[in-house]
C-alpha cells in the first residue's frame, strides 16, 4: 500500500511532466503557474488511494488523477475570474497576474489538458471514465451557476445551500474517488460506495470550511477570519441563520447584510453574535460530523480488507482534524 | 449517400435534442440561443459526409458531429469575449446579452458538452477520436492565443500568419473530417488524407474570408466590407502589404494603420489603394486557390469511388463559390 504522501509526490512528478506546446508558450504560463502555488493535490491523492484499495499498481490511475487536479485547477481560474478574486494561496490569481482574457483562455485549455490526462485511462475502463469526468464537470459548473444565483436570491434554503456544495465541491471529490475504483476495476457496488464516501466527505469539509471562515484560528487556517461574513456569502451559517432567526434579531441581521455597514470588524462581531444566540456553529458542526459519518459508514462497507482502507480512512481523519 | 441538407437538418435535430440539467437552468440558457442563432453546421456536416464516403449507416458519427459544433460554439463564446465583439452573426453575442461572467461559465460547460457529444463514438474507435479532438481544442486554444499575440506584434510573417489561421481555424474543419473517417472504419491513410483535404479546405476559407472583407459585396457577405481595415486586424492582406510594402509606401500604409486615423471610410479606401498597388488581393486569392487545389488533390487520393467523394466535393465548390 501506497502512503498519502508518496502519492502527493508522484502526483507532483507528473504534474511538472505535463508539456505545454512551445508554440503558444503564453498560454501554457499560467498554466503552470497555478499548477505550482500548491494546493494539497487531495482529489488526486484520493484517487490513487482509491485504485491502490482494489490493486498494488496504480501506474494506469496516475493520469486520469492528474486529469481531475488540472480540471479543479481550472475551475479555480475561471472562478476567482467571475469572483474576481485577486489573492489564491497566498498568490495573485491568473487573472490578476495575466488579465481576465488570458485567464479565459489559459483557463480553456486546461479543460482539454485534463480531458487529455482522463483520455489516458485502460481503454477498456475509458467509456466509464470518461461519462464520470464528463457529468462531474457539467455538475460542477452547475454547483458554481447556482452559487451565484443564491448570491442575487434573498432566501436560500438549507436544502438548496447543500445541493449547491454537493455540485460545486462535493462531487468532483466523489468522483475522484470512484475513478480510481473504476481503473482498479472494483465492482460497481464498491464504485458507487467509494463516490458516496466522497461525497459526503466533500459536504462535511464546506460546512467544515464555512465554520471555519467564521470561527477559525488565522494562523492555523491560513486566511483571515469573518471574509465569508463581509462579503455577505451565503455559507452554511448565514443560511441557517436566516432560516431561524425572528423579529428583532432578523430585523438585525438583515440590517448588518444591508448596505451601509463599512466598518467589517464590527460586522463580524455582531453577526457572529448573532450565531451564538442562535447556536448556529453547533448545529454547523453536528451536520458536518453526521456527513463525516454517513462517509465513514460508506467506506465502511467497501468489500475489501479494513487494512486496504486504512490510509484513505487516515487521510480522511487528518482533514476533519482541521476542525478541532 | 446522403445530402449536405439532410445531414444539416439531422444535425439540428440532434442539437435540439441535447439536454440541459433543469436545476441550473441559467447556466443553458446562452448554450441554446449560442446554438440556435445560426450558423451552417459546415463542420458536422463535413464530419457526416466523410463518414458517409466509407459506410451508409452513419448514426453513430451523429454525436460525435455534434460535438465538434457544440466545441466550435463554445471557442465564439469565448473568443468574444475577448474580443469584445458585440454582435455575431446579426445577433447579440452571448456576454453583450448576459454579461461576461455567465458567458464564462456557459462557454465552459459547453466544453464538456462537447466532449460529452465526443464521447459517444463508439467504443472501439473512442480513444482515437478522444485523442483527436482533445489534440485539436489544445490547438484550437494556441491558434487564439497566437492571434492574441500577433495583434501586440508589429510584424506578423507570412508562415507565422499561415500557421496561426492553421491553429486557430483549419484544424478543426480538418479534424471533423477526420473523425467521420475514423468512425466510418476509413484506413488510416484516409483518416489522414481527409484530415489534409480539412486542413487545406480551412486555410483557404480563411485566405478568402479575408479578401472578402476588404473586397466583398456587403449584401452577399452578410457584413460591412472593410471591417478588418478598419481594426487594423492582422489578415493576410496586411501582413502581405507590410512585407511588401517599401520606403514612401510603407510609410503611408504605417501612417495609416496609426493613431487619428478617426474617419473608417477614408482608411479603408486609403488602405485598399496600397493593397491594389501591390496586387494584394490577386496574391491572396492566388494563394487560397493553391490551397483548395492542395486539398482537392488529398480528396482524389482517398481510396474509394470517386462518385462517394462528390457531395463533399460539392460542399467545398460551393463554398469556393462565395468568392466569384
Amino acid at each position: 500500500m501506497f502512503t498519502s504522501e508518496y502519492l502527493r509526490e508522484l502526483t507532483d512528478k507528473a504534474i511538472a511532466s505535463l508539456g505545454g506546446t512551445p508554440e503558444a508558450e503564453k498560454l501554457f504560463e499560467p498554466v503552470r503557474y497555478i499548477m505550482s502555488i500548491g494546493g494539497k493535490r487531495l482529489r488526486p491523492v484520493m484517487c490513487l488511494l482509491s485504485c491502490n484499495i482494489f490493486r498494488d499498481k496504480i501506474d494506469e490511475a496516475v493520469m486520469p488523477a492528474v486529469g481531475i487536479e488540472v480540471f479543479h485547477n481550472f475551475t479555480l481560474i475561471h472562478d476567482d475570474i467571475i469572483d474576481k478574486a485577486e489573492v489564491r494561496r497566498g498568490s495573485p490569481t491568473v487573472h490578476a497576474k495575466w488579465g481576465p482574457d488570458q485567464a479565459v483562455l489559459s483557463g480553456d485549455v486546461m479543460a482539454f489538458v485534463a480531458v487529455e490526462c482522463i483520455g489516458q485511462a485502460p481503454e477498456k475502463t475509458l467509456p466509464k471514465a470518461l461519462k464520470l469526468f464528463n457529468r462531474t464537470a457539467i455538475e460542477v459548473c452547475s454547483g458554481q451557476q447556482l452559487d451565484l444565483d443564491y448570491e442575487k436570491k434573498g432566501v436560500v434554503s438549507e436544502a438548496e445551500y447543500l445541493r449547491m456544495i454537493e455540485l460545486k465541491t462535493a462531487v468532483l471529490v466523489a468522483a475522484s474517488l470512484k475513478m480510481g475504483a473504476i481503473i482498479g476495476d472494483a465492482s460497481e457496488k464498491d464504485q458507487d460506495l467509494l463516490y458516496e464516501f466522497g461525497r459526503c466527505l466533500g459536504i462535511a469539509f464546506q460546512i467544515q470550511d464555512d465554520v471555519l471562515d467564521t470561527y477559525g484560528d488565522t494562523k492555523m487556517f491560513g486566511k483571515k477570519t469573518g471574509s465569508d461574513i463581509v462579503a455577505n456569502k451565503k455559507t452554511y451559517l448565514l443560511v441557517k441563520a436566516l432560516e431561524m432567526a425572528g423579529g428583532n434579531r432578523l430585523t438585525r441581521l438583515r440590517k448588518l447584510l444591508g448596505p451601509g455597514n463599512n466598518d467589517p470588524e464590527t460586522k463580524v462581531r455582531e453577526v457572529r453574535a448573532i450565531y451564538d444566540e442562535l447556536d448556529i456553529r453547533l448545529k454547523a458542526e453536528n451536520l458536518a460530523y453526521d456527513y463525516f459519518n454517513r462517509a465513514f459508514q460508506a467506506l465502511d462497507q467497501v468489500s475489501v480488507n479494513a487494512e486496504r482502507k486504512n490510509e484513505l480512512k487516515q487521510l480522511a481523519v487528518n482533514l476533519i482534524g482541521r476542525v478541532k
